[in-house]
């Protein structure tokens, strides 16, 4: 469909256009704003994104990203290593660091068991997870995986593979978010939220 | 408000939310995703963004990127010299060569004059429009630039840069899409689609 007067033009749009949720317009409107920028913006991009892959390393106890060989949550003596919050990836450590709610470490799975896109447990990390929970150091597991169908599904294995452990395994609350209306709610989500009511007084904020 | 784990994640999220429409969470779904795919990928797109930005020629003639000294449009013996599309950038020249309708040259100005993006006529080439025209071997300008605000003061200007010399200046047609409903389209549309009615005859595909 489209004839690219270059080359060197084609190849970057292609590459470009590789990523996901980025078409070849979308990406040929980014390469002609890299073009009118100084040499040295597209240098530093490329290069960011050479090293990242080149050089990223993950931590070797809660295989977050990180630039130490143990990353700072897991090395920190302020954090209660007894309690592991099981997540996704990285974004979801981001999103649990920044309430300031938590004190206690992570476990990064890498992904969701997903049958669809050829995902299975062998491809995630659950085993570490078990031998870490099978020394015995650990007091509880938080489950906080996305309330999808291939989240549930994960959340059921870490489950079976854990039971056996005099541990305790919970996963983070599901409710009506604050500030949401209830008329607006879904009745999956009402139901829940009724049967899985809290005291009163766990709802002040302390 | 965010913290990264990792200096090398942090530095490209920061890249790559330095493109226009990518903010930071975005730019970190995207370096996720380069972090899943094998390192010869994230070679591949951060080469091909270094390369083209360095290494990228503009055509002698016309302005048009190209990996020749004069681009394969400007030096074809089957396109006539003697009229000139001018357009604002590359993808006008792609859209206008998809359309398989012009058998003429283009010229590039690189842009349109915006004084609230600080570009005036200086910023585009438009010296060597009038130059080209000045040599008399041009019979026909065809403004083809966006029918904006910005888009009306640039045709002006270069109307009135050409108008002194004995040429056709001539802008691409102005009116209702084809496909579109008359009951939708703004009144300047369509009041410019009456005054300028063609032939019946010119509608018909030929």
């Amino acid at each position: 469909m489209y004839n690219y007067p270059s080359k060197l033009l084609e190849n970057a749009v292609n590459e470009l256009s590789k990523l996901p949720g980025i078409g070849k317009k979308t990406a040929l409107r980014l390469v002609l704003h890299l073009l009118k920028q100084d040499a040295m913006n597209s240098d530093a991009l490329g290069e960011s994104i050479i090293k990242l892959r080149r050089e990223i390393t993950y931590c070797n106890t809660c295989h977050n990203i990180s630039d130490t060989e143990t990353c700072l949550i897991c090395s920190s003596p302020h954090r209660d290593q007894s309690i592991i919050c099981v997540v996704e990836d990285v974004r979801d450590v981001m999103a649990i660091e920044n309430t300031n709610q938590y004190k206690g470490v992570f476990h990064i799975l890498g992904g969701i068991i997903s049958p669809m896109d050829g995902i299975g447990p062998g491809d995630l990390n659950i085993e570490s997870l078990v031998s870490k929970v099978a020394k015995g150091n650990v007091k509880e597991i938080i489950m906080a995986i996305s309330a999808t169908m291939e989240g549930d599904t994960t959340n059921f294995y870490i489950y079976k593979r854990l039971k056996e452990f005099n541990i305790t395994i919970t996963t983070i609350a599901r409710g009506i978010a604050v500030g949401d209306d209830l008329e607006y709610t879904d009745e999956v989500t009402l139901g829940r939220s009724i049967l899985n009511r809290t005291p009163y007084e766990n709802s002040l904020v302390k």
